[in-house]
């Protein structure tokens, strides 16, 4: 069911399946994306700052996004970000089991135009062990039902 | 040439080359992370919010990884960011042709650790007419010389 910004609650939560990220799709990532040795390359990895292959950052934000867009709320008109804060805690590793955990902080109307609203939804993005390897804080639009 | 903390100047720029997107490209990519009718089917775009097929965020940030890493400053250990602040004050449309430019806004270096430091860089994604697609302000790791 999609949902309007009447019917998003401030404090609902969503949490998604796990995905598991393999070397192989690390490194056909940022071959294309973000061609740095400590995302390309496992043995030059080891003397890097990460001491080991790790994802780009970009990587994550692209699975978090895939689990958001698949498995989180769905969003009448789309989930359509303007943007906010990222960052990135701890690498993800080869073989890691992300999940996303969505968290609603707010939602606002617009004040210039009634079918238009916004809400800030906390995106993070979990190993299965609980550890933090991205958190977004972003402003999403939300159209009105009426 | 390697840059490390000392050689880091506040104020100082950094233009890359202009790279095309095609609408293959943004659906490839929106196919695989962001599977939203306004970045996969150009019919579908026209009546949503985009009003015609527009890039994933994502992909715009992927783009300007590549370039920020391939022909933006080369910083000895590599261009790790930590986060910052990410948005998408206009979309990026089939046959865009962005470049990246940064500015370093500011060099700390670490009171923990001698050997650390950091920078915010300031990289805005461009239309070749000058629109701003992304702005990603980002605290980046830098190590020292000595």
């Amino acid at each position: 069911m999609s949902l309007y910004l009447e019917d998003i609650v401030v404090g609902s939560q969503y949490v998604t399946e796990e995905v598991t990220i393999t070397a192989e799709e690390i490194i056909a990532f940022a071959t294309q994306f973000d061609p740095q040795p400590f995302h390309t390359d496992p043995e030059a990895a080891k003397t890097s700052f990460f001491g080991g292959l790790a994802a780009s950052g970009w990587h994550t934000a692209a699975i978090t996004m895939r689990l958001l867009v698949t498995q989180g709320p769905e969003l009448a008109g789309g989930t359509i970000g303007a943007g906010g804060e990222l960052s990135w805690p701890s690498p993800t590793r080869p073989g890691d089991r992300l999940h996303v955990r969505i968290t609603v902080e707010s939602v606002t109307a617009s004040k210039s135009n009634p079918s238009r609203g916004s809400t800030m939804l906390r995106v993070e993005t979990l190993s299965s062990d609980g550890e933090l390897r991205q958190l977004f804080t972003v402003r999403t639009l939300l159209f009105a039902r009426s």
